[in-house]
């Protein structure tokens, strides 16, 4: 078993982590971490609202039993050579800091955006560029770390590039433009969206998104070059949005390939895609990385944000598109918080373990 | 006074009109008509619903008193020849039957789209395309009609068209990508949009919509040609999903223009665009078309359809775009059910009594 | 295997009961039946929108593949003697038709309100008034039937008795007075309840419901009589509304009981009581019938539903009430899909069958 | 005019106080002021977010352009002998400290609960117990201050008091029971209701607000003793819950009167009720205070919540309760940021200047 510790435990995506561990066979929790306002107490005592007794626990089964009598330690203190990985879901300025000093001893997989531009820094989704992986050696030499650090991507990116990839690889990728409908969760719990806010209502904005999902789509489905990624040579423009959605990021998607395509053969190549997962069969990979939905009122978020453990991107309305060359349009649902969050994370260490990076 | 009858007036649309037309200056509803179910009751007895005592009225005031007393009509038996206009409110397929009739003695408009499409039928948004109008000459020397059919034109385009007629007049128009976020109050009443579908929930598909909203905006934005008109020659392409909106489309939308434009240009033409509007002072036109909104949270649907009475179209986050020629993105917020529906029907009718048309 | 039909299956409690039924120990459907307009037709066709393609399926999970090339049966045809049990999930009035036509031969479970006040009929919970079965005994004398008709209650009495029976047992009650939170699940498919209702909205009426619940959970919590069920002889008042919640109704309950009771009293009572349950070991039987929740911020629905697969009522919230004498005060949540419709159902057939009844 | 202060202007109640007083004719708003961190900005900038450029304004129209450019004062060092009138809409702890200072000067209309449960200070509900406002000499006399603080009561307590005043006039009232459905306006902005807890939920718990409701309503029930209220001599019983509504408390009530009560009786009684506001003709007050609503599927919060402005309190299913001694039991809906805050604190310094103690 390899020993694990969550950087940043009593959030949201903490808890996910611990819900996506929970009886892991690979990975054991042995330290939960978080600032230090957390720090010296119980588990359980960190997430007790003081004043009203409400258990401040957002997943949705119960939070294991097992760790609910952990000791929080503080994050700033802790020592990365005890732990054979850390995984971390911390605000992007405390990851600047803390994330580096981890990783001098230790991987450290990280669901923060403050490194993934870096040219020796390669964000992975399994199954779409893991042979991105290789970089690590590179890190871990330019940098002198015996661990490394490795991001997964911005919960809007990963279902965008998984339905995107397939489609480079057969026809090539020209252009490509998007217009999100994200879910609340995606922002978080403090404060996170207010009801206020998004009842009844679409917010179109969410700060840095946009250029996040731009940069980091081209750096996953761009190739590795000397010392970097290279990334992808299409053009990239996006739309960010907030809608009335509890969990699953919609997206519509126009995009332009390099060879003629054709509705049929867009569906083809998306239904027989499967990555790298079928060989390597992860604890936490799921039989099918993307789904291709043939109900044209698909796909919904919530109908299809849980399709194989909310870990497949669901694709739907695949169509003609006739304002760009070869164009194709469609939308997909994916799941920000599973395979845009700790369980991507999650699968992410399984791959780095059977490929002996952890 | 011109006397009005209105087809459909027991729906939500004809409540609307309803509504629009309490207390016009111009305009006198002299007839309430609706199916067979309806005729020959008092129009409160035709909202009630005889088992629970509730009144079907779904508008946001009350319904005018004046107009409870009224006995609605059969649609099927209306004399036409006794109004100066007549609003419909109807399905299309009641529309192909009804209005031709009603039209070989009467001026109809219509919200329905039954005869949106056809060569010699203009869709007219005041203040837009008003110049499209004097296609009615020809519609009723060819068709042999005293009257004739003035159909609004879908409640996704118009917030469209009025966007794009500023930058198509300046920088000209080489191309449009839109996605939709649709109000559920663009469905109607009878199922409408089911609260089990929608609630934590985008539906990606509208049907017939996306069609609509391509043609139609090019029809809005062509030039009158001989006998018909001639639509613009950029393409056009949309995806229309519903979300979890009561009131207020939301449309993200991409446009490539001829000639190059910068932000700035766009910003400062969508601005100064007034449309025929500022001359012709009609009783329901807005003091604005289009409202360019600077903070980048905004247009959102709750907060911005109701601009100008629900009569203007609200454009923000206008930015650059890479992937298309002389790219420009921006959103937009139109109310579906005011400058949409009734009361843009009702400001198409000043427009007609302006040039003499009613 | 006991051959089981379900009447009305291609609607929403028919789709949940398919659901529950999909690889149970001891019953396996042989024929689906409903209206005349799905009959002859496969499942899965009688389930798809010609016009749309969409799929009508509105469980969580997919269709369970075995039933979807079954061919749907006409209800009004349906020959009873070849069922070991028939559930039905269909309208009163039609309940009112085809129930005793098939109780004539078979026992027939059913979730329609037709026979529910009728004074030879039980309303069952099981492990809350097991005992009522043998009404059934006189039912079928009386009425000359070799099967029998056994209602489950609405799915607002279902929570509220469950909650009650242990207060009830332990300090006698006097009166209850209940305001539910109702979810729209509730209100069905066909219309159902419309976003443009309940969005931003709260429905204070609910036709007959309020009724429906106070006979109910008199019946439920009465005494096997002569040849009936003596109604409980506590006072009840109940308003009903709808909230803007998916699944899973709330209900805040004021009851004076007949002895001093204390909050610790109460949630002891609660906490221990198990019904018949812990000894019949029942296929879908909850290991616990009711849950106490300590945070203060619970039961809520979203959260608590599920518990126990939608099987436990979950109660929260126990204070002393000053208005009533003895008077107390809790909130509850029960799921009104669960174990308020098809698979409460399905547990009471398991029941059946272990007492020797199916 | 009368010179006017608003206290904690930037918030979402200050902002309130600013429409609701935007053009009045007998008030003047003189400074607006705030806490430190807003203190010597433009109005216009304390409400700007420096990093996105958003507008921080939560009411419906537009904030008044002439207060814009006004600097916010600090409310710690403001000087309340400039002032006619301080409206406070600020946090009880803060209340707790500033709302004396300024009473040693000036009047103080506060939307706090700091003060309301001082025996000297009177909770007014204009129309309902205007009469308790002879207190405030008393006040005034004991605590040495040419001012005095006059609080409005919690926004759950408004309607409920006002549809029980009535009732309890006419019948003499024994107890209540009621149960809340708020909206999520009532919580604030800062953080608010987050859209991840109330989404497709309800949250039964709201801390305090039981016990404000409780006491509050019978002390605005109450009649004025020795230097006191000596509160109303029924037993009253809450529970408070928070429904997914954006603005517009229901209230579901269940009441014993004294004498014997029919359902019309209870209906002439609420229809016919005018409190003083009849005579008094103020700015601000309602042309009824009370609506009773006849369609059984009202009062919706939706629907109702602006009727008269938002200054009614709607009513509807008035029905017989069979629990309680001459029971009766009601909904009814009020609007918690009009009647319920700012308006409401408004029409009551209306009656304090009509009444000469402004």
């Amino acid at each position: 078993m390899k020993k694990t510790a969550i950087v940043g435990a009593t959030g949201i995506v903490g808890q996910q982590f611990l819900a996506a561990l929970n009886n892991h066979p690979w990975l054991e929790i042995t330290t939960l971490a978080a600032s230090v306002r957390s720090a010296g107490k119980k588990y359980k005592e960190a997430l007790l609202d003081p004043k009203t007794q409400a258990l401040h626990w957002y997943v949705e089964k119960d939070p294991p039993a097992e760790f609910l009598d952990m000791e929080v330690e503080n994050a700033a203190n802790l020592d990365p050579s005890k732990f054979d990985v850390i995984f971390t879901a911390i605000e992007s300025d405390q990851a600047k800091t803390l994330e580096p000093k981890f990783a001098k001893e230790s991987p450290v997989i990280s669901t923060a955006s403050a490194f993934r531009y870096d040219s020796d820094i390669p964000i992975i989704i399994p199954g779409i560029n893991s042979d991105h992986i290789s970089l690590l050696d590179i890190q871990r030499k330019k940098r002198r770390w015996d661990g490394f650090i490795i991001p997964i991507p911005n919960c809007t990116t990963t279902g965008l590039a998984i339905s995107l990839k397939p489609i480079k690889d057969t026809f090539g990728l020209r252009s490509v433009i998007m217009t999100s409908m994200q879910a609340v969760s995606g922002a978080g719990r403090s404060p996170g969206v207010g009801a206020l806010d998004i009842t009844d209502n679409v917010i179109p904005f969410i700060p840095n998104e946009e250029q996040k999902v731009q940069e980091e789509t081209r750096k996953i489905l761009g190739v590795l070059g000397d010392g970097c990624v290279e990334p992808a040579n299409f053009n990239i423009s996006c739309t960010c949005t907030r809608v009335n959605v509890l969990d699953g990021h919609t997206e519509s998607v126009f995009a332009s390939t390099k060879e003629k395509c054709s509705v049929k053969g867009i569906k083809e190549t998306l239904e027989k895609y499967t990555g790298i997962l079928k060989d390597a069969r992860l604890p936490s990979s799921p039989k099918k990385l993307i789904v291709v939905q043939k109900d044209p009122y698909r796909p919904q978020p919530r109908l299809d944000r849980d399709a194989y453990g909310g870990m497949a991107t669901t694709v739907g309305r695949i169509r003609v598109d006739d304002v760009l060359k070869n164009g194709v349009k469609y939308l997909l649902v994916t799941h920000n918080t599973k395979m845009g969050a700790a369980k991507g994370a999650v699968l992410l260490s399984e791959l780095l373990i059977k490929k002996g990076y952890i």
